[in-house]
Formats: C-alpha cells, structure tokens, sequence
C-alpha cells in the first residue's frame, strides 16, 4: 500500500517529475525575480523529536489508538502554505498526543465519552487537506490533551437507492474511493473539489466543500439529503428527505459545522447518472471583467452549465489554456439525459455578443462511447488534481503560494475585484520584490461570483508565517471591507477566525455557540475552530 | 379601501358567485351523500364578546397598539379548517389581548422590550394564513398577556440590484403588493403560494413557503440571499452573499423559525426577469402512479421544468382539467433567456415513451408579446387564488374540507401514498359516511416528491374538531411511518407539533431550543410553535 507523506500532499512516491519542476522553476524565477534558488529538503520522521503524549488511552480504547510517531506527525498539520512551512522547518511542537483509528460509530461514541471525561481535545480528522488550520491540534491550554479522530475506516458505500438517485456513505471515505463504489452501477456524487483524492466526505460537508458544478451544485450541501452525527450527548440523525417545511432545515446547521457540534459519521448523498452528453467551448475576452459580464450573463440565463470558468490571462498562461493576453472562458455542460446543442447554441450567442471570440475548433459537442474514457476532461482533471503536489515543491523552493477566494454579490464584483488585487500587490510584492496575482472564477451564481486568486512572490526566509499574516490580512481584509464572504469554500478552521467573527452577525454567534453547548457541554469537540476556544 | 374578513380568507365584499356556489354544492353533495345542507352564517362582530384586554400598552407604544374588536378579533386565528369552525361556532374566546401595527424597526424593539419586560407572548403576523396555527395565541397560562405584532406597515420594496437580480424588500408586504412593486423594472420574485395574495414575504419566509416552481427554487429558501431580524437581545443580520462556505449557513437558521427566535423585518432576495418564453403540454396517464413515474423523470432529467404537476383523476375532474378517468400531468418551461423547444421536445419524448397521451392541441410554445398578459395563466392563477374563498363556503355549508401534504424519498413514494389514501378514507369517512380524496403531485426533486391530498367529506356537527384531529392524526401519521416529513410546505406552528417532535432528532430539538434561549431568554417569542411553550 502507498503511504501518504506525513509533511505534505500526497503519497511518498508520487508528485512532479524533474523535468515539469525545472521547467516550472525556470518560467517562475524571472517572473518573481528569484535567483539562486535553494530547495529546502521536505523532513523525515527520524529528524522530528515528538513530544511524548501527555495523556494515555485506556486499555479498552488502545485497539484503536495508537501513539505512533508517523501517525502523530501526519495528523499534526492540514495541508495549508502555513502548514508546509512548518513542516519544512521540522517544527512538529504540537502533534496530538493520540491518533485514533475507529472501526464503528460505537467506537466513535465510546472515544467521545472518554475525551469529555479526560478533559481531551478530539479533532475529527477526514483526508486532513484542511487549508485553514481546521486539523491541528492547537487547542489552547484548557485541555489535559488532543487526539486526532481519524474517520479513514468508515470508507464504504452502505446503501444505493437507484430510484431516488441517492447512496448512504459513510463519512470517512476519499473522493476516488467513493467513487469507484458508486461507479459500477453507473452513478457518481460528481463532488470533484481540488482536493479529491485525499478529502473525505465527511469533510466536505463538515466545510461546505465546494466542487465540481460552476453553477447549480457549487456546494456539498445541495447534494445532502441527511445526516447521521455522534455527538457527546448522542447521536442525531436526520430525515432522509427530498425536500421539508418543518422548522429550519436540520441539516444545514451541520453542513458546515467543522466538527464543533459533533462527527460527521454518515450521509446520504443525492447522487447522478453518469453524464453521457457533453457540450463545451471556450472564449476569449480581451479583459477579466469583461469576460465577468458574461459568466453573470450565463449565470443568469437558466442554462445551468456544469463548467463555467473564467481565468485572467496570467492564471489561462500558467494552466496552458492561453497565450497570456485574453481571459479564457471554459463553458460545458454535461447530462446523463438529452443532447446539448440548444444549451451549447444559445451560451455560445451570448459570449460572442458581448465580444467573446470563440475558434471553431474550441467548441466540442459530443456523446460518450459505452464505456468510454473521458480524453480532455481526464487530461485536466489530472493536471488539477496534481497541482497541490506542485505547491508543496514551490514551498520547497522558497516561493509564497497561497490562495485567497471569496464570494461577492455581481454589484460589488468589480470594485472587489480590483480592492484584492491592489491589496495583494502591496502586501505580497514590497519591499522590492516582484509578485504575482492571478485571478479565476471558479463557481457562478445569478446574483454574484465566487472569484479565486493566486498569489505567488518570493517568501520571506525565516519570516514566511508573518508574510502569510500581512497577505492574508490585507487581501480578506479588503473582500470583507468590499462585501465579501471570508470563505466561499476553504472553510473557516482556525486560522480564519478572526475574519468570520468579523462577518458573522453578534446573535448567530450567540446561537451558534448555544447549539454547541447543547450538543457538546464540556466543549471538547475541534476547541478553537468557528467559536472561540475554551471549555 | 376593501376590508378583509375577521373570520375566514379574503376581503368583505369578494368571494364566489351564488351560481359557482350552487353548482359546487350539486356536484359534491352526491358525492358526499349530503342531503339538507344547511349553510351557517358567517359571524358578525356584533355577535362577539371578546375578553378585555389583560394587560395595557404603555403611554410611549399607544400610538401603535390597538385594542379594537375588528383587529382582536381578526388576530384570534389564522386561516385552517379548525380556525373555520370555530369562527363559525362564534368562538372567539382567547383573541390576543393587543393589536400592535409598528411603522419600523425601532418600534419592533420598542415593543419586544415591552412584552419581555412584561411577560408577554408575541405573535408575530404577516397576512394571517398560518394553517397549523402558527399565529394563533394559544400561549398557555405562563404569560400576562399576548400581543399580535403585525407587520403589514413593513411593505416596501427598499431597493433593486438590477446587476445581481436581487432586491431588498420589508417582511410586511404581501404577495400583490410585492410583484406590483417590481413590474415597472420588468422583474419578479416568481414566489406564488395559494395564500399569494394573503400571506407575506416574512411569513413565506419564516415558514419556507413552497411556491410556484415545482422544480428547482421550490421553497422560499432558495431565494432568500440575507436576512434581518429583530431578536429580543438585538437586531441579527446576515451578509448579502450568492454562497459561501464560512460556517453553518447563518439564514438557514432563520429560514423556517416561523417567528420563535426573531421577527423578520427585511431580506434580500433572489429575483427574476419576467419570463417572455413559455413552452407547456399536458399528458394523460391512466393511472397516478403510472404519471408519478413520467415526474420522477423529469425530475431527475435535469430540464427543471418550472411546472410539473400531476393531478389524480379525480382532482383533475374537479380542477375541469380532465374527464376524471385518467390522471393529468402539467409540465411547463419558461425563461426570460431563451426559446424552449429543445426542453419541450424532450419532455414530450419522456411523457410519450412512458405512456402519457399527449393530444396535440394541448402543446403550446410561444413568446409573450411586450405587454402582454397571460391568458392561460391568469385564469388558472385566478382560480388558483379563489379556492380560498370557495373552502370557507364549503365549511358554511357542513364540509369538512381539509389538505395534508408531504415530501418522500421517491422509493417510498408508492407505499405512503397507498397508505395516506387508507388512512385517509378509514379516518375520514367511516359511520357510513362518504369521503372523497384526492392527490395531486405540487413538486418535485430528482430524490423525492411532494404529494398534496385533500380530503372533503360531511362534517361530524358539532364535532368538527375532534374529527379533523382524527383525520389529522391518521394521516400525518402514516406519512411519518412510511418516511414522509409533517410539511412540505404548510409549516408547523401550534398545531402540527406533536408530528414534529417525532420527526425531528433530540439533539436537534436541543440545539434549537439553546439556540433559542439565547436570542429570546424570556421566551416570549411565539410559544409553543417548533418548541414547547413556556417561558
């Protein structure tokens, strides 16, 4: 069995070839002005001294607790640019002390009952690709100690009702898992968030994950039909319904709750036929904001389209989709029932109205073979699905990667926009150094946008958290400042929890923290994530 | 300006003609096998002696509270079988002790520190419809008093983002005078309940109304961007967001709190350009569940057919959409973007090869002419909106007249419909007594469906509510053994409570109630609706 780096993305094994990297590293180094470029070596675990657990698990529970020293470095960090930087200055000071590996929700429940004895932090743990410090045990010092709640076992589809297009699955498993259960009998969640491969179900409803659909189901949360938690005080099950009136939705105070109300430990999920009709094009605009015209113009049109994405000419040059001197629109739509080509036809009238040039030879309107590998779509979904690999060696080479998303009303989108990119060049850029911001939107709404930015610049050695600290501050600082969301779908963890205080109305952090006390009376479910820490 | 009925649906001087009356009363009386029908006046204000005020606004509110009869009176119900009968029956014995109609939000405060202050309940009320009691002051003996909040002042649109097709718009106004407000911009929320021109947007809201669209935006929910509410602690907002991902969608707890954790008193909302291209066929199935078949189809198809209502043979006899030997589907598209000849055509097919026969004088597909109004449509809205009326008469003339709705998951669709029209019939009728129920399909989703009976059969004189709580109790509760919710859309309020609690999880119920304590520590917000009463 592969086995997943303890410091970073990924499997050990896996990750860029030598020559993708040079040829990365020599396209980045003028444009940061990056000379004599060092690769920091990624840590092994025989470097790391571990604190010793300062609590042990009684003889019952030890069947699935363990105290190995891989296991407690591994579940130490998320996957975040802060995360790797520690990693890569070998600083594990605060790994949870317990690393537990469930069989069942009894299991679950009986690890519960033991944390809110002891006075232990329990952090629930799904594929740990947190970018938001929502899996480090950094709970403050109320707590007797931390275990990590690794929900890896419960990794099986239970149940699939072919005729409500819905599957009961269990919260543990990992995107390629998941599907390859739902996949031979012609059905997928189609939930492709970057983080597929080492995400887990479980954490993309706990974070409100957002996935593949630009429009329509850009959230895990339309595709929920229930949910069924463990939490201190009992496990709490919802209706498995297609739709309710009674009383505020149940589920929706869960999706979303990062593991403070209780753990996630079953779901079931709306699920698809396999598309086998697709339909795409891509435009070219001579600005970003033009090209917004028209994702609103789509957004708003009722044709729903799956894909819908916008990059800015540097972001379309960097992915291989542009020369860098237009924005390119990439529009598809995918059904598992009817031919495109009125939806193909009236998307493409639209972009080329309002000046979107669009080749010939980009439009692509098609049926599946049986059977049939997907050529283009397979090909991306690589290349996207190992960027995160890439990250970490850029990490490793000394630059500053982050990405900073949001979501803001169509009204509001321009001035944001633009407040974000002035923001991140003064805070990345300064001091001389040279910095680089790219722009995408990645999901559509009819009354706003979710835009994505990238920021790349020279990391300041010795001082890559404080850089992390003024970019992240000046750039959420002016989307809150411009009607922005802290998180359209990074979640809230730690790390960003001044900002949603600053979003979040005073009475729904009253209730919110109400609920929690509720469900979790000693407090000792994810301390410090969404609420304030502190039992 | 016209007055509306204390006592039942509508205004004084509107209603059904004698003729539409006396025709109703030829076909249901075989039907029913009622004889000598007599029909019982409507009640005056003469005739009512309302109790005294129990408790006194203060100097500083007068101008805002009133304790005229007409107002009390109006206030003591909502508009369900029960709140007839008993209206009927002259019994107004516990009308709210005052009648507040506040200009703004610093009168709201004004009023919710007074009824706190004093131990008195607050009802909050927008067009009255509440069919579970919802607005009703059947607090218990814990309080002082109770006071009816009406926000039928609250009823402007306050202002239009064209860009991001959203508007902001106060809780008090009602159906009409909300889509009045946005013609002249040529935009529309598109939201129509049956209660439409009696029910407001704080009321859809707080009960997640289900509206016009059978797929797709079926619930208010859906269009609900932000929200503000008055709480008894302070005023809650939400942020104007298209989506996000930063914790537990805030306004989801206030969507469906039906007015027990705050007082709505405006949103932002999601709204539509008016549709110019209209594309619609019915179908003829033989049998309901045959048609049942043909929606989950075209549920799951991805077309989101705007209507898509299947009607039993019977209901579509009644409705004069059939012959009342088949069942009737009515599918319809529109679109403000696009002709819809490819969606049409493809719902035909879908129809077509499942059975459905389809005459061809009953497709139409057109576009609207500027200004023009809907023929079609607005004879079946208008009747839509008149069986209010017609229900109350029915009542006055002995007919228990009833509807119970609720959503499945469509594998367990068959099984709870079988048993609802069972129980219906066994409850309903029986003593030899004739009982007619009908089932139509309002909406639907690729996971389930949202069936709606009505039940008519002679009323038990004298014993009205005892047979509605048995008819009530044998229906809800085969919907809740065979997976179905207690509302799809018809809320929960006073009435329907003991089903809820069965369908709603404990740790849910605790959440909800903290949630609760915290923004209404006095408990004087609406009790005993969604939560058990008492302060």
């Amino acid at each position: 069995m592969q086995r997943r780096r303890f410091w970073g993305w990924g499997y050990e094994n896996a990750g860029p070839e030598p020559s993708e990297l040079a040829a990365v590293a020599a396209a980045l180094g003028p444009l940061l002005g990056m000379q004599d470029v060092q690769r920091t070596p990624p840590p092994s675990l025989e470097e790391l001294e571990l604190r010793p657990p300062r609590v042990s698990a009684p003889p019952a529970l030890q069947r699935i607790i363990t105290g190995d020293a891989f296991e407690r470095a591994a579940h130490s960090y998320g996957k975040s640019y802060r995360d790797l930087v520690r990693a890569f200055r070998r600083d594990f000071s605060n790994p949870p002390d317990l690393v537990a590996v469930p069989e069942n929700e009894d299991d679950i429940r009986a690890l519960l009952d033991f944390c809110a004895s002891s006075q232990i932090a329990v952090i629930p743990y799904g594929g740990g690709s947190s970018v938001c410090g929502g899996v480090e045990p950094d709970v403050g010092a109320a707590f007797a100690g931390t275990l990590s709640l690794d929900l890896r076992r419960l990794d099986r589809v239970l149940e699939i009702d072919r005729t409500s297009r819905a599957a009961r699955i269990q919260a543990g498993v990992l995107g390629p898992r998941l599907e390859q259960q739902l996949a031979p009998a012609g059905l997928s969640l189609r939930h492709f968030p970057q983080s597929f491969e080492f995400s887990s179900l479980g954490g993309w409803i706990a974070t409100r994950s957002g996935g593949h659909f630009a429009t329509l189901y850009t959230h895990i949360d339309e595709l929920v039909e229930s949910l069924r938690l463990v939490t201190p005080i009992g496990t709490v099950e919802t209706r498995r319904l297609p739709g309710s009136g009674a009383g505020p939705a149940p589920e929706r105070l869960f999706i979303g709750s990062e593991g403070v109300l209780g753990v996630i430990v079953e779901a079931w999920m709306r699920i698809f036929e396999r598309p086998q009709f697709r339909a795409s094009f891509s435009a070219r605009f001579g600005d970003f904001v033009g090209g917004a015209e028209v994702v609103r113009q789509l957004a708003q049109s009722g044709l729903h389209p799956a894909n819908c994405r916008l990059l800015d000419p540097l972001e379309a040059l960097l992915n291989g989709a542009g020369s860098g001197d237009r924005a390119v629109l990439l529009v598809g739509f995918e059904s598992a029932d009817h031919p495109l080509d009125a939806w193909l036809t009236r998307a493409l009238e639209l972009s080329r109205a309002a000046g979107g040039e669009v080749a010939e030879d980009a439009i692509r309107l098609r049926r599946d073979e049986p059977g049939e590998r997907q050529g283009d779509a397979g090909a991306w979904r690589s290349a996207f699905l190992r960027a995160p690999y890439l990250r970490d060696e850029l990490v490793a080479l000394g630059v500053f990667v982050e990405t900073f998303e949001t979501a803001v009303t169509w009204d509001r989108f321009r001035v944001l926009y633009e407040a974000v990119l002035g923001a991140a060049h003064e805070a990345g850029g300064g001091a001389g150094h040279k910095c680089v911001v790219t722009c995408r939107i990645t999901h559509a709404y009819a009354d706003g946008v979710a835009p994505y930015f990238t920021v790349l610049a020279p990391a300041r050695r010795g001082a890559e958290l404080e850089q992390w600290t003024d970019v992240k501050t000046a750039i959420t600082g002016a989307m809150l400042r411009h009607g922005g969301t802290t998180t359209h779908h990074h979640a809230i963890g730690r790390d960003f929890l001044p900002f949603y205080q600053r979003e979040r109305s005073d009475g729904f952090s009253l209730a919110l923290t109400a609920a929690k006390r509720a469900l979790d009376p000693t407090g000792v479910l994810n301390p410090g994530v969404l609420l304030d820490s502190g039992p």
